[in-house]
């Protein structure tokens, strides 16, 4: 086979023989890929599902993004929802359309992106079903879904007066990588990859932004400690707060010194935890206590009502030509 | 609200919020959308999972599919492969990605479409969740999900030599009104609202193609009946009786008489049923008998090899400019 085989040279049967072996397989799977549909065991009678889309465009630029980034974010963007809700990841479904030029070579690395994004976030999760599509516009959607364990999801409405709001993960790295990116990596008004590059080797938010490593497994331990409620922060920490403040009927205030300097506010995209838990428990995993749940509405920061929108906005983000 | 609201100009959340009074809901939720994630009843501990994107251009064009026949349809060809499986569809999630110009009646409109698509097809199933993003090319990305209700999953690989094989659901319907449209509904090269709109009225084959009404029900009843094997017809009779008994390891031999004329060994998107059933059992629903299971490899009709490909391949397909 032609290294150089694109996805409209050899067609969508050919390019699925290609990618197939290289996808993660799921523990939980009955029936894997293949047949018109997978199945999928659900231990507890439950399953959680989410999916997400990314666009060449809004969400990613390709001078920038490898195809291994573009496989390992499509996972870590979907399996944080799942572990917002206190589940187990236990499989995806990935839908992708390309334009027909793309090398199979660049699928090939997608897959492995997905194969190692699972493994490294969430081992036992594989890939059970997909499509793939040409397309004008590279696009790839996810589904994931996930096993409660018998325990109730974690939703973001059941936040108490009281609670210590907690964060694990990163604050802010995403979008201080996409700031840095646009900085320093455009040349004649493009993204140009050789200096994202050199760039990337010595600047560690890069990688957050092009390849986010959430803490998924933190997700089922504040469940079993008894969070009351979670958000995954996808559109920063002041913005996702808003909605939890809003979906439970409270307030949050953030003590600014424990959030952090810079994009630790509002920075999106780093699709790490908020969780609520009962004043006095023990924080599992990464989380850290950055603030209180307060009679009120909205978010506060040090006791002052932080009415700045925050966050990520595809609708309001860059645009910056080509690459 | 402006009823020329664009989902560029009004955001994500906006619209969102436009569109999820329209969507049907899922007797199956036990969370739906606006969380992280939803969780959904299985009520056997396993559950069914299937993905088709339906990409503008290869897939559909704007001059000739409405918004509404979008919905019905992208739910149709997921839900095909739910009842592919044997199983009751139960759920679906939904990513769109349109561009920043995309009406919000647009939108509206298409989740009608789906509403009316799970009405009529599968009752009592639903959109669970979903994302929405600006893209330059109107994509459709569904995820469907279905109980088996304690039923093994009728697999492409069960025929057995001396089953009968058999159709639920029209055959080249879906491909005739393919056809019509590209020779009666196209001016000066490119495909026109218009002309399409007074050949619907006049035409079935239209509606088979833009707004197809497969036989989900039946694939429940199939199962129930003992069905060997199962597979949706989305790419042709010929095509996928081949993938059904290449996995089987079986030849499939039909009966040109009861297949029928015109498109109905090689015409795709019918997403009809084709299943095979113990010889003698009683062909349930809508089905009925269109070939035998035989001791041999690949597809004959009327026990001459039927060595043309045929079927539906979107890398070969039109693409008939704009529209």
């Amino acid at each position: 086979m032609n290294a150089e085989a694109s996805l409209g040279s050899i067609g969508e049967t050919a390019a699925l023989a290609r990618i197939f072996p290289r996808l993660p397989g799921s523990a939980f799977a009955l029936v894997g890929p293949g047949d018109d549909a997978a199945v999928l065991t659900a231990p507890d009678a439950r399953f959680v599902v989410t999916t997400d889309m990314m666009i060449h465009g809004p969400d990613f630029r390709l001078a920038w993004s490898s195809a291994h980034d573009l496989g390992w974010k499509a996972a870590a963007s979907n399996l944080a929802d799942v572990a917002a809700m206190g589940a187990v990841p236990t499989g995806l479904v990935v839908a992708l359309a390309a334009p027909s030029g793309t090398s199979v070579a660049f699928l090939e690395e997608f897959a492995d992106g997905l194969r190692d994004g699972c493994a490294a976030m969430a081992p036992g999760c594989g890939v059970v079903g997909g499509d793939l599509s040409v397309s004008a516009t590279l696009t790839i959607a996810v589904t994931a879904f996930g096993d409660l364990e018998g325990r109730d999801p974690v939703l973001r409405s059941g936040a108490r007066v009281g609670d210590v709001v907690a964060v694990s993960g990163v604050l802010g790295a995403a979008a201080a990588g996409i700031r840095l990116l646009f900085s320093d990596a455009v040349s004649e008004g493009r993204p140009d990859a050789s200096l994202a590059s050199a760039l990337r080797a010595s600047r560690p938010e890069i990688t957050a932004q092009l390849a986010p490593t959430p803490p998924i497994a933190d997700g089922r331990l504040a469940a079993l400690e008894g969070a009351t409620a979670m958000i995954d922060l996808s559109d920063g920490l002041v913005l996702d707060a808003r909605r939890l403040a809003q979906a439970s009927g409270v307030g949050i205030d953030l003590d600014a010194a424990r959030v952090g300097p810079g994009d630790a506010l509002t920075g999106g995209e780093d699709h790490s935890l908020l969780a609520t838990f009962p004043a006095g428990a023990r924080l599992p995993g990464g989380f850290r206590a950055v603030g209180t749940v307060i009679v009120d509405t909205g978010v506060f920061v040090d006791g002052l009502p932080f009415e700045a929108r925050g966050g990520w906005d595809p609708y309001e983000g860059w645009d910056g030509g080509d690459g």
